[in-house]
């Protein structure tokens, strides 16, 4: 029944399929939720179908969502990121009081979150964006949820958000949903774990290739093998769904992965997440490599021309050794080590630099279950941050560096191996690089500041000489004698 | 002498050593240059030292440095990119008259000349941005020179950048000076010709790490490869100066490669070029791997850290096969040719974005002689646009797909001993993935799509539908029958 004498816990906007679950999912934990959509039929036909006899009460405008809601008042937006949610803010900001609050669950850019976090504040609302992971059915049955915004808002929303998330722990009752911190925070930690994601899927992609081109296995024999790694070490959400995608038919008995296109789409976060990479100088190299692999992907046409022209070794690895699947998965693991060591460094130095104290451990256990990443693994991740909160790498953690090192041969033979059957290996090739660059304690940067005094003057430090001393040197006997400290007006 | 009497053909603000250099080169072909700098003792230095008997002219404010100019005027800035631009575009503007023409020869970020041309042409005078490479050598006897902005301000100050300029071709009088395209066109230019400079430095040093620790020559074995390399296709500026400095010793004998810190500086054109390739979605791999590679380089206390516990080969080459160089060689060639066609591939799609319609056989002469990456190779890159002024990518051009064939075993031989032997080579296999990559008709990602319409509903298209049909699957029985494609409101 819908109930029109009390009122609703919180008002939701958007009933596209993330929308609808995760009101489906609040009004099964006991929320009264009132819904608006601007195309009205789907309020409509949203109350008299799945929502029927629940909870659920229609609102037609937003005047009438906001007149149904219990005060502190609590809006959901859960519409396109972009315009809409700064029209919906606009719209609201009116019509709600001092000391409401509204949320912005969609995939909104942290620095939109961070402006409309300021807006709302000056008008004395609270303000939260959150990162919601988990696709149509996390939104359904617990999320990973990821707020920031006003902190002054989170005790007023944290009963409902921590109700709907996901749960971990030996006896199920962590919530995957913990504060994050201020401003655009929760989507900061929102756009990594996507980041991670892009990461994630783009491993598992080169090792199909690998058995698929490489090895010549069926369907059927990968299905297996990502079965039996689903039971090990990388037991996870994509693993899983990898597994059922391998074994899934048609109607007419064909393998439906055969049949879709290998053209990548995307919709922004992972871009974002190398565009902050880059931003703060942090060698985020796995995830960059695997946004741009969906880049690559994209160029269908160019690719099928480009095949007829550009020779190289067919794909197929001659010869494989006997335990080349053991080495596939370490190849997997490692890299996958990599990534979220590359990741949050990232966080480190966003923390950092817009003063968020972020809580690594408490990130990890978020993504534990509900969100696409979810994983065993981010349980060893949580120890480490919980044993070091200030540890400056994963890989310095000493689980993590043994891990690697136990994985580290079959790494090598896979890529070592890909490189001569001429399968791309983007991701994994960035991850070793960065493995073996990170473990240098000499790189050739040497000659790269030698390059940059030579033509640039730029100077450089010695290793022989206190840091922040700077020589130039009249290399070769040309050049001026003017360095490019001297570069100012 | 300084000329009282007749009136300067240009004036220049900023004497570092750059500006000082490029005035030296102006009055060498005879020019007549007003100079001006904000700490006004090097004025004073300046025309009583280096300049001294020249036709340069000191000016101690900028409306004295104006009013020496002759009509229309012509005023460049050396200045440090940022708010020093401005500040000069806004105290010179009042003092400027309607047709005279602003010039900003420093690393300026795109976005910035695009806002200033267009703040300086509302003010009716015409606004330059202009990438200058070539270093201080450069500017003293001939910089690259890569102009862009207001097209009508082209005639006026070709004669001069033009006279400036690095020359080349058989006879010597192809200037690296042509017109680029309108508002931030000059600079973007600008910013991939130091993109692809971070290029060319990692390859070099990916391929000195291999040779000192991988093969344990000494620099001198070093300096004679490269100066053979720099006899044939290799032979660019960047080998001759690495030939000069691993040849390099103090005043005691120490080769002064050896004493230099392996802690890389930039100053940002690399990340914009980085961000930019995230932005347009292209696959600009080697050259992010080479800017993320400084990133790492500079994390020297970690890396020492690291190098402690994380274990790996010890970087030595087992067994190197006896023509090594030559596939080392090889697998620097081949990486560049991916790397020019990555950088190419990047200004193609900001041609297209920005309107902007570039000329990439022009860019490539432009980079032919004077700045950094001035090289023969340029000389292929030029004629392969020559022939097919649309090709999508130099490496469906068939002089480059053959170059690439021939080197592809080195390049493979290198790259799978350097795995093994743990020595990193991040750009290198970047751009061996990207081949691959670009040469394989059906990528992975088609399981990348199936698991994006899994957890989100992403839809799918299908090789054997047509483009534009989308397609969900209900993998594994589970999620919703809601596709993302109404995930509106």
């Amino acid at each position: 029944m819908s109930n029109q004498n009390r009122k609703s816990d919180i008002g939701l906007i958007g009933l596209a399929v993330m929308g609808e679950n995760l009101v489906m999912n609040m009004e099964s934990k006991g929320y009264t939720v009132s819904v608006f959509n601007r195309s009205i039929e789907k309020v409509t036909n949203f109350v008299n179908g799945r929502a029927k006899g629940l909870n659920i009460v229609g609102a037609y405008s937003l005047e009438e969502l906001v007149g149904q809601l219990k005060s502190p008042r609590i809006v959901m937006l859960m519409v396109r990121a972009g315009q809409p949610v700064d029209d919906f803010i606009t719209a609201l900001l009116p019509l709600m009081d001092k000391g409401d609050v509204i949320i912005d669950g969609g995939n909104s850019h942290f620095p939109d979150t961070e402006r409309r976090w300021k807006q709302v504040e000056e008008a004395g609302l609270y303000y939260i964006g959150t990162g919601v992971s988990g696709g149509e059915e996390g939104a359904l049955l617990g999320p990973a949820v990821m707020p920031g915004g006003s902190p002054e808002a989170w005790p007023i929303v944290k009963p409902i958000l921590q109700a709907i998330s996901a749960k971990v722990g030996p006896n199920n009752d962590i919530p995957c949903c913990q504060w994050v911190g201020r401003g655009g925070a929760g989507h900061y930690v929102k756009m990594i774990h996507n980041g991670i994601e892009y990461g994630d899927m783009q491993l598992i992609c080169e090792v199909y290739q690998f058995m698929r081109d490489g090895l010549g296995m069926s369907n059927d024999q990968m299905h297996d093998t990502f079965a039996h790694w689903n039971e090990g070490k990388l037991d996870s959400y994509l693993i899983e769904i990898t597994r059922d995608i391998l074994a899934q038919k048609d109607e007419e008995g064909n393998y439906v992965v055969d049949l879709v296109l290998d053209r990548a789409g995307q919709k922004g976060t992972g871009k974002w997440t190398g565009m902050e990479a880059l931003e703060h100088g942090i060698p985020l190299t796995l995830i960059i490599e695997a946004v741009l692999a969906r880049s690559l992907s994209s160029l269908k046409g160019e690719r099928v021309e480009a095949s007829k022209y550009l020779v190289g070794p067919n794909r197929k690895v001659a010869d494989p050794p006997a335990d080349i699947l053991d080495a596939l998965h370490n190849a997997l693991y490692a890299s996958k080590i990599v990534s979220y060591a590359q990741g949050f460094a990232l966080l480190r130095a966003a923390s950092e630099e817009y003063d968020w104290d972020l809580n690594y451990g408490n990130i990890a256990m978020m993504w534990r279950g509900g969100c696409i990443i979810r994983s065993a693994f981010l349980d060893d991740i949580k120890d480490a941050f919980v044993a070091d909160p200030a540890l400056p790498n994963l890989l310095l953690n000493k689980y993590f560096h043994d891990e690697v090192a136990a994985c580290q041969d079959g790494w090598r033979t896979t890529l070592a191996l890909a490189i001569q059957a001429g399968i791309p290996t983007p991701s994994m090739s960035a991850a070793l690089s960065w493995y073996d660059g990170y473990r240098c304690a000499s790189l050739p940067a040497n000659l790269l500041q030698a390059q940059r005094d030579y033509f640039g003057a730029h100077t450089y430090e010695r290793v022989d000489k206190p840091r922040g001393e700077y020589f130039h040197t009249n290399w070769g006997g040309q050049g001026g004698q003017t360095s490019a400290t001297t570069y100012t007006v």
